[in-house]
């Protein structure tokens, strides 16, 4: 009998059985593949990840040298490098304990790292201050996420805290959430009008909640995962005065700022929104607002860094905020020297601006086009239907799965959408992501899938998806 | 009023303030200086922190260039690298998704590299059997430490959940046992016979907890920090047994175990002594042994890297194990290669092994020379005794502190220890630790000093602690 056995029982397994067992399975269709056995295709797309590398978007250059150059400074001497990247990573290594990034640095990061991204924090919001005393750079999103939970979520006494999430969501804030004690309470984004949030549909899950558990904070996600919506300056007004008003701490997922395909739409943060609300909004609502080296252009997952900056928070607060993000000691440098640039990124004039713009110019059309053509296919197929992608990385496409095979899922026990994409990735070898995962209204089913990627992957991945969406709807009506 | 300011009050501020106002000082002596301020000393030295790059030791070249080459492969083509660089970078990127260091891994690591790391194990243990499952690379060994509280720490319930933990000990496990929820059940290491871990003293710490606290797991350092001791085998097999017999979780921090400098000591795991044991021990007693790229001759620590093995778990707990790790995402890609390193460093008739071997044996040779001159020369201080470092990268001297120092020290409101390093950074520019932060026995005062440093600073470290402890004396005697 094991002594943690019993301990460790309340940890239940958050994370999808199903969607692990689809990419076991996508992984053991790749060995197999490679072993030469004969399946309809020659190998395995993933896009269930949200992840623009494996994808197959590549790094950008300018961010490659300047790392790499303060990894190996010899690098510095020769002239395989251009002058401003030289220069970047002099800088910074400057910067660092004994010039070397493998160094720890201070709890919040690189002082001047921090500064810059203040600046650009402020710049972004056309001028509204940003303090650094109020920015931590992380271990990445995440990882940001999981420490500001631990500020409110309580452990003790008989009512959990609460924390208003939105339907369909990005699951690992909801695990952390429950990880850390505390309990969701989802509210139900509008699909029909576009994945709208909707301050009637936040009251009535706030209501509902009450009583239950002591909602405390309200989690929103723009521009949506999965869903892909960019909320309004309106929006985000009327969001930020019932936070104010239900007296909710906001926390502010931004990770997808970068990535607005909508040339009608427009990323606004919400602490600019709640600075130029003015009192008594801008001087007490409180704010965590998020964002990562891992989304947007950068797409840099692997390396892990991210900030939080937190606005309108108690002095004393903010002393066990940095109590908090001691314990890991610190971010991981690269990381760090990452959002250094993309806090201030080439400017014109210098030797790597015409590459640097170049390619996230490049990426930028990229996403824009797999946007078009997405939703231009999947528009053309019955049975699917695809609200407009404004921004983020993913399509969430809802589908109309015949009741046959609902009747079939139940009895393999699976949920119809998990059924749908693991016949998908039988027949097409191409493996998505499980609506059920991500939390979906009751009876509708959907899948999402990752447009960070190159074209012709995206062509190739709607291809399958069509061809098996027709097959599977012939088959099952 | 503040919304968080109650919730949050709970997480005292538990870095000691003390040591985070000497850091501060320093600083702003270092800024100072800068402007021309003039002092009896030209530069601020810090050896507070366990950080061998701040404190002035180079990087490996083999894992530098490595690492270079998987983020920016261009350098792949060029001559700049050499063969077994390009190789090991080559087959590294294969394992990464969509060939970038950029893309997230698996929640345990890159598989292959999780397989290394468990060959280097079990070739580090002389064939003891290690499985990669029970492996999971991490963000660091700070975070594994952090990650395996939450497996058995509650936070329900009346009881606290107790962990039995050295005095002296590295302070930042005790904090994150007490953010989890948990309390320090402290056992004292005896100085007076080299920092020993005495079975007797384990037992009536354990037993006088009992009835406070539900001790359930036993943290040991070994080789220690700040303390120096290294365990031989007898010492460790007493422990295990005591952990079997008192059904306690073994965690053993092994962090160090790069850093014996002492001919006659040898680094023992505690997982090779228990399979050593045989039955019942080595099929029960659980175990989880940490390591990390931040210390020895690596010294990576800004790129944040480590692993934990797990020995003995119950199957559902490693299932909880894997869903806990899962909300990082996943460890940095980076910290992940350089523990491919570790786990297989460059052979004789590689290219690189010459200048490698060359470069960790200067590394080796600097410690254990820094070691000598640090015993000699506090050995002939008056009214300091420092017990044999035989590992790890710290000395942790007592201070034998002059009557009327303890008294001003009261008056000034400070620990004794305190007071002397804050004297030491105010006169001589030197700043340490103060033993008041890693836990000493009443009535006892220690400082810590970084002994990984080239010897030219090692000298001068000890020059200027001399010069301070000798006119300290005559001021307060
Ligand atoms: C909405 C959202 N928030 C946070 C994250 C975490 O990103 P990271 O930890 O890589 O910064 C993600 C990653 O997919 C995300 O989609
Ligand atoms: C005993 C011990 N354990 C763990 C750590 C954490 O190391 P890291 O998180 O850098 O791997 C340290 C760092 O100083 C340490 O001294």
């Amino acid at each position: 009998m094991s002594l943690l056995r019993e301990a460790s029982s309340r940890l239940w397994s958050i994370r999808s059985s199903e969607q692990v067992a689809l990419a076991k399975r996508a992984a053991q269709i790749t060995a197999e593949l490679q072993q030469g056995v004969t399946r309809p295709y020659k190998n395995v797309i993933d896009c269930s990840w949200g992840d623009p590398h494996r994808e197959g978007l590549n790094p950008l250059t300018f961010v490659r040298q300047v790392v790499a150059a303060c990894l190996y400074p010899s690098l510095l001497t020769s002239e395989v490098l251009p002058v401003d990247v030289q220069l970047r990573a002099k800088g910074l290594l400057g910067e660092c304990g004994g010039g070397s990034v493998g160094s720890y640095t201070s709890t919040a990061g690189i002082p001047k790292i921090v500064q810059s991204v203040s600046e650009f924090i402020s710049q972004r919001d056309g001028a509204v201050p940003s303090s650094p005393e109020n920015i931590f750079i992380t271990l990445g999103s995440q990882r940001s996420l999981m420490m500001v939970l631990k500020i409110f979520v309580k452990n003790e006494g008989t009512i959990q805290t609460g924390v208003l999430s939105p339907v369909p969501s990005y699951p690992y804030f909801n695990m952390a959430l429950s990880m850390q004690g505390g309990v969701m309470v989802p509210y139900h984004l509008c699909e029909e009008q576009g994945w709208k949030l909707k301050v009637d549909e936040l009251s009535r899950a706030l209501h509902a909640a009450r009583g239950h558990c002591n909602p405390m904070a309200l989690y929103v996600i723009n521009p949506g995962n999965p869903t892909g919506q960019v909320q309004s300056r309106k929006s985000i007004e009327d969001v930020i005065r019932f936070a104010a008003e239900e007296k909710l701490f906001l926390l502010a997922d931004e990770v997808y700022q970068d990535s607005v395909h909508d040339p009608k739409c427009e990323f606004v943060s919400y602490k600019k929104v709640l600075f130029e609300m003015g009192p008594p909004f801008s001087s007490s609502v409180e704010l965590a607002s998020f964002n990562s080296i891992s989304k947007g252009y950068f797409g840099e997952c692997g390396l892990r860094g991210g900030y939080v900056e937190f606005v309108n928070l108690d002095p004393t607060v903010m002393g066990h905020v940095y109590t908090l993000f001691s314990m890991d000691n610190c971010a991981a440098v690269l990381g760090q020297i990452i959002l250094d640039i993309m806090a201030h990124p080439p400017q014109p004039g210098d030797p790597s601006y015409p590459t640097f713009s170049e390619e996230v110019r490049a990426i930028q059309d990229t996403l824009a086009s797999n946007v078009q053509r997405v939703q231009t296919v999947l528009g053309s197929l019955p049975g699917i239907s695809c609200q407009p992608i404004k921004g983020g990385i993913f399509a969430f496409p809802q589908l109309h799965i015949p009741p046959c095979a609902i009747q079939q899922a139940k009895e393999a026990g699976m949920e119809p959408d998990v059924f749908y994409a693991s016949r998908l990735l039988e027949e097409t070898g191409l493996c998505v992501g499980a609506g059920s995962e991500h939390g979906q209204s009751e009876g509708t089913h959907h899948i999402r899938l990752c447009i960070a990627t190159p074209t012709e992957n995206m062509e190739e991945v709607l291809n399958r998806l069509s061809t098996f969406h027709l097959s599977f709807r012939s088959h099952f009506s």
